[in-house]
Order: C-alpha cells, then sequence, then structure tokens
C-alpha cells in the first residue's frame, strides 16, 4: 500500500480522464479513480491535491516553460518574435500528449466548474508573460496587449491542433494563428 | 413599501457598490445594501438576483451593444474595422459611468469569486464576437483570432482608461490599444 508505485502519478491520471469522460466530472469519486487504477486513495492524494488538479496539474509547467522561453530569447529581438519562441516551447510541451489534451478538451467543455478554472489558468499565463515582457524592457500598454496576443494565438492554435482530423506538428498551427493575426489587424 | 421606487435601481446599485469598497463584497448581505438605500430586501431582489448580479447586470448589455454595432457594419468593412466600431459602441456605453467602472473595478480586484465572473464574461463576450464575425462571412481561425484581439484591446483600453489620472474619452484609449497591437504584431 505505502509502497512506491511505478508510474503511479501518470496511470492515475489516465484513469481519471477515462472516468470522467465515461460518467462526467462530476459524478466520478477520488475513490473510484483509485480503485480503477489499482491503488490506494491515500496515493492519489500524494500525487494530487484533488481529483480537479489532476486536469490543471500541467497547466503551471505548462506557463513556466512558456514564460522562460520567452525570458530567454535575447533582448534584441521583437517582442512578438520572443512570444513566438515560447509558442514553440509550448508545442515542445505537448508533443506525444495530443490524446490526452483532446480528451482532457472534451471533459472541460462539459463542465462549467472546469471551463472557469481554465480561464483563470489562462488569464494567469497573461499576466505571467506580461510580466515577463516588461522585464525585457516592453512598455505598457504594449507589453500586455502583446502578453494577450500571445495567449489568444496560443488558444486558437491549440482548439485547431486538437481539433484536426489528423495529427499535425502543433507549432505549425501557432504559425499559422500568429500569421493569421497578424492579417486580421493588418490586412495583409 | 410595495410602491413604485423612482430608480430604485441605480440607487440599489450605488449602494451596494458603496458597501463592497467599505466592508467588502463578502462581509456585506443584501440586506445591509437594502437597509441603506432605504429600500426593502425584496425591493433589490426585483432588480437583481442577488448581491453579485449588481456588478455585472451592464456586462451582459455590453456585449449586446459591441456585437450589435460590429453586425450593423457594412459587410465591405475589413473585419478589425467592424470590431473598432464596435469599440466605439463600448466606449459610447461607458459615457458617464468612469467612477462606478473604477470603483466596481477596485472590488472585482479584490475577490476572486468576482475575478472568475469577469472572466467568464470576457469568454462569452469573446465568443460572442466571434460568432459575429463569422455571420459577417469572416472564417476561422481568422474569427475567433480577430474576436480574442477585439477583447484584448477593449481589456487593455479599459483598464487604462479607469487607471488614467484625468478622465479622458475612452474610445482614444481604444483605438491606442489597436494602434499598439499593430504596431507589436508587425512591427510598425
Amino acid at each position: 500500500m505505502g509502497r512506491w508505485e511505478p508510474n503511479a502519478r501518470g496511470r492515475l491520471a489516465n484513469v481519471a480522464l477515462e472516468l470522467y469522460s465515461e460518467r462526467g466530472f462530476e459524478q466520478t469519486t477520488v475513490a473510484e479513480i483509485a480503485k480503477r487504477a489499482g491503488l490506494t486513495e491515500r496515493t492519489f492524494f500524494r500525487h494530487y491535491a484533488d481529483k480537479r488538479e489532476v486536469l490543471f496539474a500541467g497547466s503551471s509547467q505548462l506557463e513556466e516553460a512558456f514564460v522562460k522561453a520567452v525570458a530567454d530569447v535575447p533582448k534584441s529581438a521583437a517582442p512578438i518574435d520572443a512570444v513566438a519562441v515560447g509558442l514553440d516551447a509550448i508545442a515542445e510541451f505537448f508533443v506525444d500528449r495530443r490524446d490526452f489534451a483532446r480528451r482532457r478538451q472534451a471533459v472541460i467543455m462539459a463542465t462549467a466548474e472546469l471551463q472557469e478554472r481554465e480561464l483563470i489558468k489562462l488569464a494567469s499565463m497573461s499576466a505571467a508573460l506580461a510580466d515577463t515582457l516588461r522585464r525585457r524592457g516592453v512598455a505598457e500598454p504594449a507589453a500586455s496587449l502583446t502578453a494577450e496576443a500571445g495567449v489568444a494565438i496560443f488558444k486558437v492554435g491549440f482548439e485547431r491542433w486538437i481539433g484536426a482530423p489528423k495529427e499535425r506538428e502543433m507549432s505549425r498551427f501557432m504559425r499559422e494563428s500568429l500569421d493569421e493575426l497578424r492579417t486580421a489587424l493588418t490586412g495583409n
């Protein structure tokens, strides 16, 4: 029971998502998740604070990866080009995670509470990105606007990536979304 | 008690905001709001579903005004130009409301539950705007990206408008934010 379980964390996440898809998020208990994973509830709570956290544990890592990549770009680069490098880091983060991301998205769209949580995570990402841009010397309102644009590109690019009938590299969708936004704002 | 109260709705909103600012949103009850406004709780509930609704009753009107203005622009206009007309309609909506908007914003920033609600309202605005753009014949992902950009411009422009030491027309901040975003994305 208390012994080390190889990849318990990953197993719990997969099983949780399976149950949320089958029964709905609200109808699933931690006891059921642990049981199907062949683990104890205690093990579950060693890895996740609650059943919602299973779906959002990756969000903080994602924000970190995004922001760190932007911070590491040489200061001579234009802010939007630094953000584009950050979007590549996001694409890297999601390699081999498309199936999980798709199923996670379906669960989130089905539950108002989870949609709210997702909006909070995106707002946090935008705030962290704006902060990083200001530390790169970008003035306001350009820092906040570029950050909002970066998160919008991520959001739309991500949805297109998981919605595509065949798997294609996420970075292509990110670049495409950036180009589309640029065209939408300037007409060329 | 049951009689018609002139401008009960506006008085309740002003008194509620006053109490939220003084005591905090969570610490304020509907009974206290009604009492200070010299009205009954029953009158309060004739105008607002709950104490949170006092702060968000305007959001749906705002979304409607924004979306309607965009829908009414001749179809020959570029999507972002239609959105700019919508932003002017928003500026129109907020004429004479700066003081209320500032105090409301302070209350919202102080309470996590209200911040979440605000994020939901902004997401709803973006979805409604994307829908309007699609009905104007704008394809995806341009429709979603332009809508996200429009809401980002509103958000940042609004914050700058309420944050400015002196009152200036909101439409100027909206135009400035649009120009800044354009520059951030294209470098010119």
